[in-house]
């Protein structure tokens, strides 16, 4: 197989174009496909039509490397794409007999006879092998064509997201990462800059190609990518590594992680390496820290739990006075939740977010949102204030989180 | 100007294919246009770079009524869309004087002089007319084109969702609504019936076109929807309402919601109109759960709060047995975790999700992680016993919340 430069996505389904659902499939397949060094130069939302579709197929065929389709393998006649891809090659599905036995046995299996329907979910063309799907009832195709000369893949994938995953993981990229060119790349998440003051410290970088750095403004702080493209991987990453060297330099103090690190695993694997364990207790943040901990690598381990005490009523849960009676200050009752939360889970450290109001939710009358975070444990107490424009809650929810993870990891890596 | 009757929308920028972005603004475009009758059979992703951004607005106009463009209208050199649209009309853009002089003085406006690069965003061709951007420096383009005797409307807007949603609603949208037809929509939110019997029992309605009848699987059941469409909304309503009652009548004991319904919306708006209230202990949901409840309309009425126990050792916080001392079963303890939130907050009702193991989380060994929710209130405790096939984590805390909410909701609508 010769390389494989660039790649199309097709995701098909109606729902796709009612504007209900955001193809999330679509982003990452291409986020995925750069990693390996594939680039993404097309990407095709189509109805279940059976004509719109064999047309989009056609057209990605005759100008791409690798075609993805997503969506469209599932077992009712409004799921075309094993009839178009089968109609674009001239070939005839038939049944497979091992796809057909797995298919029984899968529906056997949840105590269900098959309904005849699913058969199709077994047809294979000649040309084509399935993919393994443990996760549904939909194999994947793997199809490899001859068009003028040049050599195209065509792989069919599941929509739902999770066995599109699995499926993409286990077969479709160990399949790829033998072909086409490699990419080495470098993301350093940073923290306390914004996005222009780094395009200014980085300006003579920026304007290179390859190796080429980018910025990109994330919900987490600003990440910046040094990036460069070979033959070989090796070879990339030694293209790289003069810039590499400048941009760590340059961004000295600003860096809290790289490449995929998230706030939530350095903290929750730095616990669990020491030994050490972490509560909450959490007012405006409504429960998306304990959410986004649980989620993380070792919170078995590190993380113990947390109480959601956004109600004035509940502090009482946590021993805490109510901030009313008290006149206390946000600081010293953001100090009494974390430690609070620390002595009621016998945690190493407690983590807090609060904020005054009848609810605790950031008061809703001012233009800026008030907000207090704790974090208690061996060492002097950390606390801080922050202030938010007020925005949707959601957004406001998730800052305050991202806020509270940084005064927590900027604790345990010092 | 003829009837627009479909569509096709262009997203055009590089950052779409490389997975870092998902393309929003083609979502809501889709719903938009199928608000006003107009089907979007295609939607096309494309990369900054004139060959393939021509190429693609070609296939558009030639098979499309109506071709919306999203993004490239920025000030730099990779902003190609004015370029594309001039390419393929076979027009030479020239400076706009009005628009040059608008766009001076948003610029003096802001105290700053305009960088010349942005004259290119006060470029018209002759058959383009300006669309106003309040909110921007891009104005849109609108394009009318004749091609082999067909009409075909070319809008062009910027990429900016705010921009964008605003350009749309005050002058894409007035512009189309004058043509095109009118589409009634109802959808019912089903529970307790999978896809495949749903087709069954609604297999001459599926088979319809105008109304329309189709199912989709979603995370929180099956979605049944009934479409029409017809000149005015009025008319498709009548069209529509026969099959709306037959679809209701097949339906009847599946319904838990119509339309935008979501689970816990109406458990707090329920709740906060009868002036009860709720409380949450979870295990294995991980604080899914409360982050749910919390963003919830009239959660700050109608939710307390709640605590996150799954570690063993945190359960003596909710003053519950510890499970392996006791020998009780997961139901009875499902249950005392419940009362014990409903205690400590005070609150009308208690909903909880206990599983076995040391952390609470669905026990890791077994093939089928089996999970107890329990919500108790005024009247006799409700329990459930679940089991889910052994997948990612993520997804399994979401499958036992909706279970939670979906037993919390059917207790109190009855």
């Amino acid at each position: 197989m010769q390389a494989i430069t660039n790649a199309e996505i097709i995701s098909v389904g109606t729902e796709l174009l009612l504007g209900e659902i955001v193809d999330t499939n679509s982003a990452f397949l291409a986020g995925e496909l750069a990693r390996v060094g594939i680039d993404t130069y097309w990407a095709v939302r189509v109805g279940d039509n059976a004509g719109r579709l064999e047309s989009a197929l056609e057209a990605a065929i005759a100008r791409s490397d690798l075609v993805i389709l997503t969506g469209g393998l599932g077992p009712t006649d409004d799921d075309l794409t094993r009839e178009a891809i089968a109609a674009v090659t001239g070939e005839t599905p038939e049944i497979d007999p091992g796809l057909e036995e797995w298919l029984r046995g899968r529906f056997a299996g949840f105590g269900r006879d098959m309904p005849e329907r699913n058969l199709k979910q077994a047809w294979l063309i000649p040309s084509a092998v399935a993919l393994p799907n443990p996760a549904g009832t939909a194999p994947g195709w793997l199809v490899r064509l001859n068009r003028d000369g040049r050599q195209v893949l065509v792989a069919a994938l599941p929509g739902p997201p999770r066995e599109l995953h699995q499926m993409w993981h286990n077969h479709l990229l160990p399949a790829l990462e033998l072909t086409g060119s490699e990419l080495f790349r470098r993301t350093f998440r940073t923290v306390g800059i914004g996005e222009s003051h780094l395009a200014d410290l980085l300006s003579s970088q920026l304007a290179a190609s390859n190796p080429s750095v980018a910025t990109y403004a994330k919900r987490d702080g600003v990440h910046v990518r040094v990036a460069a493209k070979a033959d070989r991987k090796s070879r990339a990453a030694e293209l790289a590594a003069p810039v590499l060297a400048q941009v760590e330099q340059l961004l000295d103090g600003y860096v809290w992680g790289t490449d995929e690190d998230e706030l939530q695993d350095l903290i929750t694997t730095r616990l669990a390496e020491r030994g050490q364990t972490l509560a909450t207790a959490e007012g405006p943040t409504g429960g998306l820290l304990m959410e986004t901990l649980t989620a993380a690598p070792e919170a078995e381990a590190a993380y113990l739990g947390g109480v959601l005490a956004w109600a004035a009523q509940a502090m009482g849960i946590l021993g805490m006075p109510r901030p009313a009676e008290q006149g206390h200050s946000g600081e010293k009752l953001a100090g009494l939740m974390a430690e609070a939360a620390r002595e009621t889970f016998t945690a190493d450290f407690g983590l807090a977010t609060f904020a005054f109001g009848p609810s605790g939710r950031p008061g809703e009358q001012a233009d800026v949102a008030e907000v207090f975070i704790a974090l208690t444990g061996s060492s002097q107490p950390a606390v801080r204030r922050i202030e938010l424009p007020r925005e949707d809650a959601a957004w406001q929810r998730e800052r305050i989180m991202i806020a509270a993870l940084h005064l927590t990891w900027s604790q345990l890596r010092s």
